[in-house]
């Protein structure tokens, strides 16, 4: 079983991936829970490249490239062999991210980008894609209040030191590209506290399980 | 004027494109010599991924999709602005690299390789292309020896590593679409002496002058 988590900056992917990790091991499942861009050996070095604001001369074409080297890594090295063994993938972005971000966000085709997403996961696509679903306003705040108590500059990653208009692009586009694969995306509204979110996630996948 | 160099390990194109950037700069004209993998900051260091032997274990896709990610950062940051400068551009290995090594020699679908080469060069396709055509037994021990000369490992090139049937498919392919692209493909004959090769080289650039 593979499990994506998608959403803007802020919306809470991390802690409510832990605690989904935490209640599919209390059902005596074996999870291994990832990430991208970074969730491979080499997916690391990446990730530095891409969030380094120093790389901000990299065009929104190359950065298409990275992530979708990151990701075949990932899926080949990591996703593919854990869903070999029987386990739960629970992974915080995957494919979606590029369609959202790189097409709705940056402007690129979504068309095209999901063609590109096929020749890189080579048919290994997650069974339900939990896409949590905020107003940009809070989840920046979110994020930026996030960042201050790691101690981590304001504007740290690349991302969140984006335009408001741009997160708010990434936002329709989500709802967008979630109703045209309505067939494993459930929308889960993530202006709540982080218990109410975790029930409605909850809902979700024992609906699936 | 947008030229690159293309061939097996060992064919001389590293000598031959200093030889034509003199030829050229004799003539007056301004010529950008540069190279994949590695022609912008950021390929620079997905050169060092892509050519460390410890990384063998990333797959033909991932490979792919960094060679992507660099040629699409070269083309905006370093081949399009000097042609907009009206500069000659000398590109040691570029998108028939890609076609040529991931698809006729590791399997991927050469079609599927130029769809993703479209992508990555945006419409900057050279004016000429230089195919220096060797056996590769006669390339393999070129490469060799230049290694033990430059006090290299004699393996230290991931692709000098691979088996002789792997360039010989690469050769092969390399003919089967220089043959497909005739528009811009001249093949040399590259086993006969530095000179020699040179003079075939001189004709064809002298004929698109």
């Amino acid at each position: 079983m593979f499990i994506t988590l998608e959403g803007i900056e802020g919306c809470g992917k991390s802690t409510q991936s832990r605690m989904i990790r935490d209640y599919l091991q209390a059902k005596g499942m074996t999870v291994t829970s990832t990430l991208e861009p970074g969730g491979s050996t080499l997916g690391t070095t990446l990730r530095q490249i891409l969030l380094d604001p120093k790389n901000s001369d990299i065009t929104g074409l190359t950065e298409l490239f990275l992530y979708l080297a990151d990701r075949s890594q990932h899926v080949s090295s990591v996703i593919r062999p854990a869903l070999e063994r029987g386990e739960v993938v629970l992974c915080d972005r995957f494919a979606d991210s590029t369609v959202v971000y790189q097409g709705y966000g940056r402007g690129l085709d979504p068309k095209l980008l999901h063609q590109l997403n096929e020749v890189a996961v080579d048919a290994t696509w997650p069974d339900l894609t939990l896409l949590l679903d905020l107003d940009p306003e809070i989840g920046l705040k979110r994020a930026l209040t996030r960042n201050i108590q790691e101690n981590k500059h304001a504007t740290e990653g690349r991302f969140e030191a984006e335009s408001l208009a741009f997160h708010s692009r990434v936002r329709e586009g989500y709802l967008t590209w979630a109703a045209l694969n309505r067939e494993r995306f459930v929308v889960i509204d993530a202006t709540g506290s982080v218990e109410a979110t975790f029930d409605a996630i909850k809902e979700a996948i024992d609906a699936m399980l």
